[in-house]
This record gives C-alpha cells, sequence and structure tokens, in this order.
C-alpha cells in the first residue's frame, strides 16, 4: 500500500480543509494510507468530527510550522522541527512514499531540496503545472497539457530544458496515462533557429534524445490550443503564462458582462447559458487537478495550491499515489540515461 | 501638413489593400499626405478604381520589394531598392515624416535600423504593441495597455528595460491621450525582489527615474485586467504573451461550442447573444488599432499588421501622423535626458 506523508499545517485552510481531503480519501477503496504531519492535538480535534477510516490514518506530531507568507529561508530556519520538515524526513527514512504539501511554495521546495537527493542527471528541478486546453486527450477526453517549468529555475540553461522534457513525458505519461505525450520548446517562432541561445541548443538537443516525441517549437498561440502535451519553458516565462491563464477566465466573463450589461436580449442569452457556463468552469476548475509535482528529487513531491479545499487535497493525494504506483522517479532516471546521458556536454 | 512614407508593396493584400487604405484617408479632413512607394503602374491602376484625393497622394516608384516570408538580411541584400528601403530614405531625408509598413517585420526593422539613427539614451529599439484589457481608460472608454519589447530585444539588460519603460510611457502618453499612463516591469511576483537579475536591477532603476508613474512590478493576471497602461518585459516573454492573447479569444470561444455542443437551450443561448459577441469581437479587433511602433529611433516608424485590410492600414497612417504631430521622438530623448540619463552605469 502507497503511504503518503502530508503536511497537515499547510495551506490557508489548515488543518482543516488538509484533513478532511485525506480523511474522505481514506473511505475510498484502494486509497493510500496517510500520514498528518502537525499539531497532533488540532489534527485529532478536526478527525473525530469527520467520517473516515483510522486503519488508513496515522497522525506524526510535529511541534512547529511554517507561515503561507512567510519568508522561506528564514522560516525553516527559525522552525527547524517544522511539519513540511518532519513530512520530509519521513519520506526520505523510507516511512513514506511521497510529500503532499499545500503550504509556503518556497519552504516546500526548501524542504525538499534540504532532505532528497537529485536523481542522477538531473541539474536543476523543475515545477510543472497542468493547465486546461482546447484540445480532449485519450478515452477520458483529457483537457490538460503540462506546462514546467512554472516558476523555480527562472533563466534555465540549454541542459536544464532538456532535463524538464524528460521529466515532464515521464510525468505526463503516468499521470495522464498519455502513453506517448508531444513535447514541445516554448519559443517566440516554430522554426528551430527561434529564441534565445539556450532555446535554440536545447532544440538540437531535443531533436538528438531518444524515447521522446519531440514535436519541436510552439509559440503562445498554441498554449491555450494545447498543440503540445508537455510545454517546456522556463520558469520565468512559465509562471506569467500560468498566471495569465489563471487571470484570463475572469476577463472573459468580465469583458462579457461589460458588453451585455444594458440589453435584455443579452441577460435572457445568458440566463439560458447560466448551467453552461458552470459545467465550463468546472472543465478549467484547478481543483480537479489540485497538485504540481516538482520534478527532479529522487521522491514524489507533490504541491497542492494553497487555496485548497478537501477535493483539492484529496485529488494531490490522488496524484501522489499515482506517481509512486507508476514509478516516476524510476521513469525519470531511466528517460535520463536513455537520453540526455548520451548527449555531448554544452 | 504631416506627410507619411507607405510600403505600397508590403502586407498579404499588398498593393491593393494599402493603396486602399491610404486612399480613403485622403478623404477625411486633416488627414495626412502620403507618399505611396513600390510598383508606380500597380498603384497608379488600383487608385484608378478607387476615390481619393490626389492632391494628398504622392507616387514614388520603387522597382523591387521584400517577399513576406522571405529572410530579411538577404532579402535586403538582394533587393536594395526594394519599396521598404526606398520609403525609409524618403524619411531619412525629410521628404516624408514617418515610415509605415504592412510588410516584413524582419526588413523593416533591418531597413530601419540601417537607414535612421538611434535616439541618444536609446541602448535598444523596442516593438510596442497594444492589446485589449478589461479596464476602460479616461473619456473615449479606451480599453488598451501597450506592452513592449514584443519580439525584438529577446533578452534585454536592464537598462534596455529602462529605456523601454520611458519609450512606452511617452508612446502611450500621445497616442492613448493618457497624460500620465502607469508603467510596470511584468515579472513573477510583485516584490521588487522578484524575477530575474536583469529586472530585479530595472526596478531599481525605474524607482529612481524622473518623470514615469512606476507602479512597480505586475504578474501574469494582471495583463488581461489591464493594472498597468504600459507593460514593460523582454522580446521573448512579450512575444508568448501577444500570441497567447491572440490564441485565447479562439478558444474560450471553442471550448464554448464544446460545452454547449448538444443542448438545445444553450443554442438558443448562443443565437441570442450573436450580436454580443459580435461587438465584443470588435472591442477585442486588433484592426482597430492596426500600427505597432517600433521605439527608439529618431523617426517614427509604425508597423501595420501583415494581414492589414484597407481599414487596418489607414488606422496605422493615423497612428504615425499623431505620433508626429505630437512629438514622439522628441518626447523620448527628453524622457531619456531626464531619467535614464541621471542614473549611474550598470
Amino acid at each position: 500500500m502507497t503511504i503518503l506523508a502530508l503536511d497537515a499545517m499547510g495551506g490557508d485552510h489548515a488543518p482543516d480543509a488538509v484533513v478532511a481531503g485525506a480523511a474522505s480519501l481514506t473511505l475510498e477503496t484502494s486509497g493510500p494510507r496517510v500520514v498528518l504531519v502537525g499539531d497532533g492535538a488540532r489534527i485529532e480535534a478536526v478527525l473525530r468530527e469527520l467520517p473516515h477510516d483510522r486503519a488508513r490514518l496515522e497522525v506524526v506530531d510535529a511541534p512547529e510550522h511554517v507561515a503561507m507568507d512567510a519568508e522561506p529561508r528564514a522560516a525553516l530556519e527559525a522552525h527547524p522541527r517544522a511539519s513540511v520538515i518532519v513530512a520530509a524526513e519521513l519520506v526520505r527514512d523510507g516511512r513514506a512514499d511521497a510529500l503532499v504539501s499545500a503550504g509556503n511554495t518556497g519552504a516546500f521546495t526548501l524542504a525538499c531540496a534540504r532532505t532528497f537527493a537529485r536523481i542522477p542527471g538531473v541539474s536543476r528541478c523543475a515545477l510543472g503545472a497542468v493547465y486546461p486546453t482546447e484540445r480532449r486527450r485519450g478515452e477520458k477526453e483529457d483537457p490538460f497539457s503540462l506546462i514546467l517549468d512554472a516558476g523555480l529555475t527562472l533563466d534555465p540553461t540549454a541542459d536544464d530544458l532538456v532535463g524538464f522534457a524528460v521529466m515532464g513525458a515521464a510525468y505526463s505519461a503516468r499521470i495522464s496515462r498519455n502513453p506517448e505525450p508531444t513535447v514541445a520548446l516554448l519559443s517566440n517562432g516554430s522554426e528551430p533557429t527561434k529564441g534565445p541561445a539556450a532555446i535554440v541548443r536545447a532544440h538540437e538537443r531535443l531533436l538528438a534524445t531518444a524515447g521522446l516525441h519531440f514535436i519541436g517549437n510552439v509559440e503562445g498561440t498554441d498554449i491555450p490550443k494545447g498543440t503540445a502535451d508537455v510545454v517546456v519553458t522556463g520558469g520565468f516565462t512559465g509562471n506569467v503564462v500560468l498566471k495569465m491563464l489563471e487571470g484570463i477566465a475572469e476577463t472573459v466573463m468580465n469583458l462579457g458582462r461589460y458588453a451585455y450589461r444594458k440589453s435584455l436580449r443579452n441577460k435572457a442569452g445568458l440566463a439560458l447559458l447560466a448551467p453552461a457556463v458552470k459545467q465550463l468552469k468546472e472543465v478549467t476548475d484547478w481543483e480537479e487537478y489540485g497538485g504540481a509535482p516538482i520534478l527532479g528529487f529522487d521522491r514524489v513531491c507533490i504541491k497542492a495550491h494553497g487555496r485548497s479545499s478537501p477535493r483539492a487535497v484529496r485529488n494531490a493525494l490522488k496524484v501522489a499515489q499515482k506517481a509512486v504506483r507508476s514509478g516516476l522517479c524510476e521513469a525519470i532516471r531511466l528517460g535520463l540515461q536513455g537520453g540526455q546521458g548520451s548527449l555531448p556536454p554544452d
């Protein structure tokens, strides 16, 4: 059985929403075993109010935790026994198979970097994020593409980008059940010569990387279309892209309201469409996929959104379970050996 | 009277759409005088079919032109008398006040760089682009923000970014009639310490730049919202952002269709909304603003979209006229003297 270490104190609605997400998952058949790490008394108090299967829950006490808005380095310094560190150590020591947290992203990343090793061949780690696209994939009509890096490595080298491609493809193949995901580099033109030097060089190397379905460069227009299953870019641009996607749905609706404001006809039309808009919102709902992997460490690390509801936490735990069961870290190791490993140095 | 040199042979629908745009503008009171540069016989043939005021049109023959998909450097080498070069030389020699083209963007930029000087204090030029946002500004309810660089300078230094900010503010103040436009740096977080080194350094310098309404960093979410009137970024990210915006409207509509496909209720709702959707499309219609400035040269240079219709060409000409009349280049020169000029070197 997969065992997941969950930072019960991380998240805007922690520990309540976090514990609730774990509790509900224990009631599902073939769910994981979850180790809740944090303030034992508070966790137990929340659990008392919720239906759960105690045989699949464990509580490990951690006396401290990192606040959501704390400066990561200083916070870990000040709180060496913070829940996120204690949880990471459980994973390092083999008492759990993966780490999940909805807490402070910087502290989570730092705790991973201090506790886990990098997979051989990984020069820099990447934060992956899935986002909804126009395209539907496979039998489950999955609308999601994966983009990485989402903000860890602002200015990657060509080698870093090749590593991101290999890691992203391994993740997409396992989590989206897409056996041969298409991989592309984000650039300012589709031609192989377009972009800054690191991207041009990464393009050359990716063409020579075995075991990847590399389809070349994609442009900004391809992001909402979902032209590629895995979009590889630096953390600066990746962060801007993801935040634009986050803001754009709201803006489209506001723009719509602006145009429709004064017309009865428009009001009637909008009223008729309300259920469809709700449905559309659900398709693009981040809570559905609630977990973002940090790729490159020798352990599975899933970061859930700070705003996570119980449902988002449960989904992040499920993603972690899937990643462990499908051998994500081993797949990345093999991918880097077969692909990047055989390439000449820069 | 303002005189504009127009590359009549540049654009997907040249010379017909280009000449038609100029011809219709000559019928407007207080329009500029336009010099049509290109294949004289073809231009005259198009003019014969169109109402226009000949007193405000002149044709200058250029025996060659650059194809839309040509490699810019090789094309200018092969066609030294191409229409875009001949038109630029008219501006350099004082026979016209500004250069306008809907042709090959690379060739246009190269022709400008070879023919014009940079304004003192400009380290690198920038391509500006306006895009529709959620926010409405001023009495004309202008929805547009300006973003620069849109693709000329992929990896700007801090000095380049400060120059972009000053040039963008000068353009926005003159073209959008927004006397004190807000200026922001695009980054991966709102804190001044966020982002790659060049952005952090540019942030410091912008805080110390006189005459700018610098509001700090903005993030991807702020782009569709229109939080800043002028968004400053490198050409790589700027290009990705603009192309995402281009693709996203289409995707939203396609996603909508996907969700609505099978429901009669949805079809009825969409039918009622059709006029409003058309209206919304017009607000976000690039033909409305059809021209993108190249900022930093000592002459006004306006690039119209390659797909330009007569209306888009006419609007690009109007933007050029406005830029000349309002003293754009002089304003940039003064802005750089007062602002960046007084800053310590990097």
